[in-house]
C-alpha cells in the first residue's frame, strides 16, 4: 500500500525517521558561522534562508520570504496560518519525490550532524500550566492524601509564569542548583546543592500571531495562534520548591534551567493524529463557555511521550538508557486551545514566540509518571542496570525525552529529542 | 547656606522639582517621530542621542556613546557602574550653572510636555518579590489570623515571576480584567469582570550587567548590577486571585497589566539617602551567609512613597486627589541587594533590562498600606470627598504613585509619577 508521498531524500523515507516529508518541523541552526532558519527532512536540514536567497520561494509573499531570512522564527510565527500553509506547500513540493527542482535544492541542504541547533525563537514570556490531572492528583496525594485535587482544578487551567532567560536548547548541560533547603526535622534551613533534582516531561507550545493587550483569543480561534509544539523539560529542585513555594508558587526551584527540543512540529503535521485521537477525559463539571470548544472540535493530541535516563556509569559500560516513562498527550485534562483561551481571557497579551508549557504530562497507570517525584508512591525504588539506585537525579545523569505520533499506514511524525545532562 | 550645585536650567532649581541637577534619571522618550534616550532635568529632557551626535560626549568611550544612540536603555544598562558614573559626571558638568557649553546644549533639550515617554527598556523577564513584612503580615491576617507570616518569610525573600508583555508605561489606561470568580457562598465560579480591582505600590529595580546562567551575584557585588529604580503598580484582581492562586501562585489576577514610571533614578542620585537612612528592621533570625551584607553596608533606602486616588467625579468637580497611603522603602524587610543575591543563588541569570519588583511596600501604621486589600482591616471604609465609597477601584478611578527622597539641606530626588486610569 502506498501510504504517503515520499521524498527524494532517502533518509526521510525510513520508517523509523522522525522527520519524513509529512513532518517538516521548523528550527534554527548554526552552520559555518551563520544562523539560519531550517526545516528538518530525514537527516538533513533544508536551509530556508538559502532557499529564499536563491529564488526558490518567489511564489511566496514578500513577508514570508523576509521571515525565512531572519535568524529567529518570530517573524514567521507572527504571519499566521495562511503564510505557514503556503510555505509548507511549497517546501513539500520541493522535497517530494516528483520535484523537478532537486538539483536547485541540493546546495541548500545541510547535514544535521554538521549543524548546531539554537533556540528557535526569542521567547518573550514563558508560561507553565498544570494540565495533567494524573500528575496533579499524584502530587496532591503526597501532600494532601485526603483531597489530592484542589477545588479549582477542574474549573480552570492552573498556570504560572516561568523564567525566559534560563531556557536552553537540547544538549546544553544543566548545573545542579543550590538553594535554601529545610528538612522537616531541622529548625532552620541550610544553603546548599539540591538533593532532589527532577525532570518534568512537558510539551511546549510556541505562540503564533498572538493578541493585543486588553483583547482575548476566543477558544474557537485559539489554534490559529499555535505555531507548533516542542518537547520541554521543566527541571525542578523538589527540596528547594517545598520550602519556598508558599504563598506565591515555585521560583528558584524551577528558574535555574528549562530545556526545549530544537524542532517545532506544526499542527498541520499533526492533523492526522487529531482526528485519530481518543476523546480526552470528559470534563466534569462542564467548562465555562469561554473554555468550551465548538461541539465538533477534536482537540485531543495522540502523541506518545517517552523519558529515558542513563547514568554516567551506564554510558561508560555500554548500557542502553532506561525508559522511565511512556505517556500520551491525549491524557491531559486541559487542551491546548483551552490553555490559550484561559491565558488571554483577562486581556493578557501573547506575543509571537512566547512559550507555553503544558505542565508535566503523566498518564493514569504506573510507568507513565512524568517526573521522578510522582514515582515516590511506587512499590519499589528505581534501580538502574548497573545496580545504581535513583530517587532523584545524580550528577552525570542524562535525561532524554522523545515523542512521536504514529499510527498504522501513516508516516511517523517525530519530535527529535530533548536532552540534558547534569553536570558533574 | 549653599546646599548644592545649581543648574543653568532654572526649572531644575525649584525646591519642589523632582529632577534637579543631582537626580538625572534616565528615560526613553518619543519626540518628532524619533525615539531617544534622555535624562530629565527640571521640566526638560536632555536628548542623549543628540548629545552623542553633536560631539558633546567625545570624552566617553565608544561603547557609552553607542549606548546613548540606542532607542532603549538596555545597552547602557549592560555597561556597568564605571560607564554610568562617567556619563553622569559629563552630564552634570554640561548642566551645572558654571557650564561653558550652555549654547551647545540648548538645541539638545526637549520640553517634557512635547515628549511622549516610552518603556525605558526591553524587559526580558519581570520578577516580583514580597519584601514588605508589614504587607505580608496584614495580608496574612486576612487569611490566617492565628499565624499571619508563613514559616519561610524571615528566611528567604519570597518571589515569583510576572508577565513582561503586559508592562506599560505611566499614563496608559487599564482595562478591568475579566476572569473566573467564585464567592464563598457559590458552588461554582462564574466568568465576569473583577469586582476587586486593586493597586499595589512597589518600587521596580532595573538590572544592569547581570550574570551568566549557572553563576551567582554575591551580595557584596549586588548593587553594581542595579541600574536604577522606578515606581511600579502591580495591578491586582483580588477575586480572581483568591480562586486561582493555589497551588502555583498568582497568574491572571496580575498579568493583565503592570504600570511603571518612565524615569529610572540611579543609586548614585540616591546615595545621600542611603547613609541617612535609619537601619532597616533587624533581621531575626540572622540571614544565611549568602544573604548577609558586609557589616559596614547601609542598604536602607529612605524613599517616601505616596499613593493618590481620584474618581472620575472628583476630577470633574475639581477635587484634588486623595492621598491613600504614605510609606517608606526603608521599612522593607528584605533589601535590594538581598533580592538580587537570592534571585541568582541558584544560577538563574539576570539580563540587562530585567525588572524586579519589591512587592507591595507598606509601613506598620494605619495610612501606610500599599494596597486597598490591606485597608479591609481598617475601622472605617474609604470615603472620597464626593461622598463616594471605595473598597476597591471603580471604572474611571485614577491612581497616581509619587516618590521622593528628601532631607534638610539636600535637593529633592523625585521619581516623577506612575499613573493609571481604569477605563470606563
Amino acid at each position: 500500500m502506498k501510504t504517503a508521498t515520499q521524498s527524494w531524500i532517502a533518509s526521510a523515507n525510513d520508517a523509523s525517521c522522525d522527520f519524513p516529508l509529512q513532518n517538516l518541523p521548523y528550527g534554527v541552526f548554526r552552520h559555518r558561522d551563520e544562523t539560519h532558519i531550517g526545516i528538518a527532512i530525514g537527516d538533513l536540514i533544508l536551509d530556508l534562508h538559502a532557499c529564499a536567497e536563491s529564488g526558490l520561494f518567489s511564489s511566496l509573499t514578500v513577508e514570508a520570504r523576509d521571515a525565512c531570512r531572519a535568524d529567529r522564527l518570530n517573524p514567521l510565527m507572527s504571519l499566521g496560518p495562511a503564510a505557514w500553509t503556503s510555505l509548507r506547500h511549497r517546501v513539500t513540493a520541493l522535497l517530494a519525490d516528483d520535484s523537478p527542482e532537486q538539483s536547485s535544492i541540493e546546495p541548500n541542504l545541510v547535514p544535521m550532524r554538521e549543524a548546531v541547533m539554537q533556540l528557535p525563537a526569542h521567547i518573550g514570556d514563558y508560561t507553565d500550566f498544570y494540565a495533567s490531572i494524573h500528575h496533579a492528583t499524584r502530587i496532591g496525594q503526597l501532600f494532601r492524601p485526603e483531597s489530592p485535587l484542589l477545588p479549582n482544578y477542574k474549573h480552570l487551567p492552573i498556570g504560572y509564569h516561568g523564567r525566559s532567560s534560563s531556557i536552553v536548547v537540547s544538549g546544553e548541560s544543566i548545573r545542579r542548583p543550590s538553594g535554601q533547603i529545610k528538612s522537616n526535622q531541622a529548625a532552620s534551613p541550610i544553603f546548599g546543592p539540591t538533593h532532589a533534582l527532577d525532570y518534568e516531561l512537558e510539551v511546549g507550545i510556541f505562540v503564533g500571531p498572538g493578541n493585543l493587550l486588553g483583547h482575548s483569543i476566543p477558544i474557537a480561534e485559539a489554534e490559529q495562534h499555535v505555531f507548533g509544539l516542542c518537547l520541554l523539560n521543566d527541571w525542578s529542585a523538589r527540596d528547594i520548591q517545598s520550602w519556598e513555594y508558599q504563598p506565591l508558587g515555585p521560583f528558584l526551584a524551577k528558574n535555574f534551567a528549562t530545556t526545549i527540543s530544537p524542532w517545532i512540529v506544526t499542527l498541520e503535521a499533526l492533523a492526522p493524529y487529531r482526528a485519530a485521537a481518543p476523546a480526552r477525559p470528559d470534563q466534569d463539571p462542564a467548562p465555562l463557555p469561554y473554555l468550551s470548544p465548538p461541539s465538533t472540535a477534536c482537540h485531543g493530541m495522540d502523541i506518545t511521550l517517552e523519558v529515558y535516563l542513563s547514568s554516567s556509569e551506564m554510558r561508560q559500560t555500554g548500557h542502553e538508557p532506561v525508559r522511565m516513562s511512556r505517556a500520551n498527550m491525549r491524557d491531559l485534562y486541559w487542551t491546548v486551545p483551552q490553555l490559550l483561551a484561559h491565558h488571554t481571557c483577562n486581556g493578557c497579551n501573547l506575543r509571537p514566540g512566547d512559550l507555553i508549557g503544558t505542565g508535566t504530562i503523566s498518564g493514569p497507570e504506573t510507568g507513565s509518571e512524568g517526573c521522578m517525584l510522582e514515582m515516590k508512591s511506587n512499590p519499589s525504588p528505581i534501580t538502574l542496570p548497573t545496580g545504581e539506585a535513583r530517587t532523584f537525579l545524580e550528577d552525570g545523569d542524562q535525561v532524554v525525552f522523545r515523542a512521536y505520533a504514529q499510527s498504522s499506514g501513516l508516516p511517523r511524525i517525530g519530535f527529535g529529542e530533548c536532552r540534558g545532562t547534569i553536570a558533574s
